[in-house]
């Protein structure tokens, strides 16, 4: 028994996997990320390295890279687009952190925490210049404006959960939209950047995009609904942070539909009408349960993740490839 | 004497002059910003809007249109890329207004005190990306080179700027990397971008660059200087919210040089300590008063408003050239 839990500890994850048979690519992506990252005001280089070096598994450079080796294409060029892509998510994180007044972050230590919202956000902007500059000296036009179409599309998804949150009348459609755009857009745009480099016909850039659009749908609702289970304590995030700030996340929902009376009251008063108190968590959870919301939010991450496996088999068959599958499938089950 | 008053309201500014002589480019950027700044998240016009429509003077697209009509250059490109300049200048705007806990802006109506630091920063990011795109569409690589450095030293200087806040060791280099920095490379390379899309030699892309950038050094200098004059209340922003935050600007740094020890105790405890009370902004004045640092002030604004124009002559003589060289004499006398 001891030896079988051994083994199952020493199986690398499909990141592990990427990483290692990409181990010199992520190793030049490295260099080129703390060579941009550095700036004579120092606070830059410590509030980026504070993020970049936290325990980041790479995910987007991985899948740039895994999406150019698996066409064949110049993994020079790759490495400083994986640059561009994690300089791009980390910037959206920073942002991501800052707060308003009233607003508390939990469990983590969130970066506006200790440097300050203005801090985060200027660095942030100091990362996103830094990935188009990395961008200009690839030179081609076409990558620049898949992120820079990525980059507003992601904006435009955070001020639509901004402006969804705490309202009951948010639709699933409204949902798959905001996470469409916050998340997925820069999977699609990570995953299409290797067949466009490589000069890959047009079907299968947009096979590649598909199947990083899937994939980061997928990816955040298992997020979402790992954001109401326990088990999530484990990753230093806090279980309830999105009922905390009544994001309308696919539990939440599925849950709304399925209400009796007395449930819709208690969504109305802690989501709705923000009026939240001790055992409002563990009582959401037990609603839940009783109606398999999780299941179902499973069963919809896997759906997405079935449509992206689809689409990534239209691009060449190779071990690579099939890393990635195994990737899309880890990314909504690796918590539980 | 009141028709002298009359003609004096009456003569147009060199900002005035410059908006109506290219009234139809200014039209044509205008259409692109509204286009360009929509989308089906509402919330996003909407505070956008805020922002450019709130009497915006749009000096800095005024520079790129003017810059490239010198040259003769293509003005449709020209709308575009004046077009990114000024949303990359208003996501800045948005994203300086972002505060932390504490702090309060006092006076203006900031854009994150109606809509709240997330939104500001979120529709900051949309404006940024949506400039990136515009460039993009341009398709001029070197534009691309221009406007991606200049966003990320502006990000630089106002990290560099938070981090010499309240600290009296700042020397006036600092100062001038951070004005220049923050605001003089914007309109840099507001004014390099003509001469770039014009195709025009080297030296007089670097002397259009040269003019841009000394023009805002000279601009922030007496911006800075004219925070602690009592007249600025006509614009609507209060006189010593830069006091207030501890910013080491250019009065403050002369007359830290000049100071007896009684003024340097001041300085300590009401900028170095953070502990500031009524009447302080009134004894500040009055130390600037005796020192004639107000004075002082305006001469460094005009030793670099005196090096934009020498930089500017190196341009093909012209009445728009005329106007440039009176728009670096008015921005920084413009309210006294």
């Amino acid at each position: 028994m001891k030896q079988a839990t051994q083994a199952a500890v020493n199986t690398p994850t499909p990141i592990e996997t990427l990483s290692s048979r990409l181990e010199e690519d992520m190793r030049a992506v490295n260099g080129i990320i703390l060579k941009r990252m550095d700036s004579p005001v120092k606070l830059i280089p410590q509030l980026a390295s504070y993020l970049i070096a936290a325990g980041g598994k790479r995910v987007r450079p991985l899948l740039t890279l895994a999406s150019t080796a698996i066409f064949d294409g110049d993994m020079e060029r790759s490495h400083k687009l994986a640059a561009a892509v994690e300089f791009i998510h980390t910037a959206t994180l920073l942002h991501d952190d800052v707060v308003d007044g009233s607003t508390e972050r939990r469990g983590q230590e969130a970066a506006n925490l200790i440097f300050g919202n203005q801090a985060s956000v200027l660095v942030g902007d100091f990362l996103f210049s830094r990935a188009f500059q990395l961008m200009t000296e690839d030179g081609s036009l076409e990558v620049l404006g898949i992120l820079s179409q990525a980059s507003a599309v992601i904006a435009q998804g955070e001020v639509l959960q901004l402006t969804t949150a705490n309202n009951l009348g948010t639709t699933m459609d409204d949902y798959i939209e905001v996470i469409q755009s916050k998340t997925a857009a820069l999977f699609a745009a990570a995953c299409e950047v290797g067949p466009v480099i490589a000069g890959a016909n047009k079907d299968q850039q947009k096979a590649m995009a598909d199947f990083g659009m899937n994939m980061g749908i997928a990816f955040q609702i298992a997020d979402d609904t790992l954001d109401y289970m326990a088990e999530r304590e484990k990753l230093g995030k806090a279980t309830g942070d999105d009922f905390r700030e009544g994001k309308m996340t696919a539990p939440v929902l599925l849950a709304l539909k399925q209400a009796n009376e007395e449930e819709l009251r208690f969504w109305q008063r802690t989501l709705g009408d923000k009026n939240q108190k001790e055992g409002d968590i563990e009582y959401a959870c037990e609603i839940f349960a009783k109606h398999k919301i999780i299941e179902q939010c499973f069963t919809m991450a896997e759906e997405y993740r079935d449509l992206a496996i689809e689409s990534l088999h239209k691009a060449p068959e190779s071990s690579l490839r099939l890393n990635l599958e195994e990737l899309s499938t880890y990314v909504i089950t690796r918590n539980h």
